[in-house]
C-alpha cells in the first residue's frame, strides 16, 4: 500500500482563494488509475483552507467566538475542495471515499490525541481508496486547531507502514540549498535522514499555516524512523507519479527509511 | 437541545436526481437562526442519495465489485448535498460543522454497531451546530449498507435525550388514514405511541431506499420510549419550524414521549 499526498500547491493555486487546478488533478487521477496500486490519498487544503484559517487564526486555538464561524467556513471550504478531488477520482473510476479529519480525529496542542485508524483499514479492505485532507480539527487543549495534510500523512504512515510515502509537490524534490538563491544548489536524488539535517531547503513564500517545506521535513523524518521510504516528486510533470509508482527511475528525491 | 431532521423530500425534489430546493433550505436556515436554539441537524439524502443507492442496491450489502463504485459515487453525491446545506446555514450565520456517518459510525446488518457520539457533544460544547445526514455506511455483516437520516435521528435522540425531536416534512404531520384515499381522514394533533400503532399513514410513492413514513414511525416509537416528544411539521409552510421551536401552537403532530 502507498500513502500519497497531493500537495495543496499542486492541486490549487495557493496565492488565489479557491482556485482548483482541474487539469493537474485529472492527470494525477489518471496516473493513479493506470498504476493500479492500493492507495490512501491525502490532499492539502491549499487556498481553500489556508487563507481562511489564517484570517481567523484557527491554528492558535479558540480565543474568541468569531473563530467558531471561521472554523465552520474553513471546514466547508476544504470539503468543497475534497468534493472536487473526489469527482476527479470518480471520473477516473477510482472508488474514493472521503474521511474528513475534523470528524475522525482529535488533537491535543497540535499533536495527535485520538484517531480512528480502523476506518481507513476497513475501507481499504473493501477495495476503496480512502481520501483524507488537511482540515480543521478538534483540539483538547486549544478547543480547535489545524490538522495539516502532512501531519495526517505522518500519522497514517507511522501506523500503517506503507510500501512508500509519496509527496506530490510543485517542485522536483529536495536541493542541497535554495536553487533560487544559490547557483551551487544541487538536486538530491537519494538522502538519509542524518544528511537531511544538514541541508537547508526552499521555503514556501506564500500564505501557509502549515509552514511549507520546513514542516514537511519534520514529517519525513518521523516516517523514516519507522523504516519507510519517502519520495518527493513533481506533480506538474507528466507521469512522474505513475513512473514512480511503477518503480521506474525518474527525477525525484528518495529519503531512505532507517 | 433539539434534534431536527430536514426530510429529503423537503430539501430536494425526490423524483428528480440532485435537485436541491435552495429557497426552502434558505428559509428553514433563517428560521433556525431566528429561533436561536442549540441544535443537532440531520438532513435526508433525498434524490442525491436514494436514486444511486437504489441503482447499485447498496442497502442489500456488498455482493459485487461494481457496488464499490456505487458506494463511492453515492457518498460523494450526498456530500455535495451536504455542502449545499452547509453553505445555506453558513449564509445565515449558523456555525454548522459536517459529521458524515460513513466516517464516524459502523452498522451491523442495518443496526448500529459503533458510533462516536462524543464528536457531536464536543462540537456542541464549542458552540457549533453538528450537521449529519443520510449516508452510505460500513456494515460489519454486509460490508456496507445505508445509514438513513431517520436511523441517525433515532440513535442521537436515544443517546442525547434532547428537549424535542422535530421532523421537518413536506406534509403537515400524521393523519388517521391516508387523506388522499380516505375522505374521513383526520389530522392528528397529539398522539401516544400506543395510539400510533392503530393508525395507518400515508406511504411515500417515490423511489426511497429508506421506506418513507413506515420507517419513520418505527423511529418515532424508539424516541418516545426514552421519554422524548417528537414533532412532525410541514417545512414548506413559512414559520412552522420557527413557531414550533419557540413553543407556539401551530398545525403539527406531537407524538408524546412515554
Amino acid at each position: 500500500m502507498f500513502i500519497i499526498k497531493f500537495g495543496g500547491s499542486v492541486i490549487t493555486d495557493k496565492a488565489k482563494e479557491c482556485c482548483f487546478k482541474q487539469e493537474v488533478v485529472d492527470r494525477l487521477a489518471a496516473e493513479l488509475k493506470h498504476a493500479n496500486k492500493e492507495v490512501i490519498l491525502i490532499h492539502g487544503a491549499g487556498s481553500f483552507g489556508h487563507i481562511l484559517a489564517k484570517k481567523y487564526k484557527l491554528n492558535g486555538g479558540y480565543k474568541q467566538k468569531k473563530q467558531v464561524e471561521g472554523f465552520a467556513l474553513t471546514q466547508a471550504m476544504v470539503q468543497r475542495l475534497n468534493n472536487l478531488v473526489l469527482a476527479s477520482l470518480h471520473n477516473h473510476d477510482l472508488p474514493a471515499v472521503s474521511i474528513p479529519p475534523h470528524a475522525v480525529l482529535s488533537l491535543s496542542n497540535h499533536k495527535l490525541s485520538r484517531v480512528d485508524y480502523s476506518i481507513f483499514q476497513k475501507y481499504l479492505d473493501l477495495g476503496f481508496m480512502p481520501v483524507s485532507f488537511g482540515d480543521v480539527a478538534l483540539d483538547k487543549k486549544l478547543g480547535f486547531s489545524i490538522c495539516s495534510g502532512d501531519l495526517l500523512v505522518q500519522l497514517l504512515a507511522v501506523h500503517f507502514k506503507p510500501e512508500k510515502v509519496i509527496f506530490v509537490l510543485d517542485e522536483d524534490g529536495l536541493y542541497s540549498a535554495n536553487p533560487k538563491d544559490d547557483r551551487n544548489a544541487t538536486f538530491i536524488e537519494r538522502v538519509t535522514v542524518k544528511d537531511l539535517d544538514k541541508l537547508t531547503t526552499r521555503l514556501n513564500a506564500h500564505a501557509d499555516v502549515t509552514k511549507g517545506m520546513e514542516g514537511k521535513l519534520y514529517t519525513i523524518k518521523q516516517i523514516a524512523r519507522v523504516g519507510v521510504d519517502t519520495i518527493l516528486l513533481n506533480g506538474n510533470v507528466h507521469n512522474r507519479l505513475y513512473d514512480t509508482l511503477k518503480g521506474k527511475k525518474v527525477r525525484h528525491t528518495i529519503v531512505q527509511g532507517e
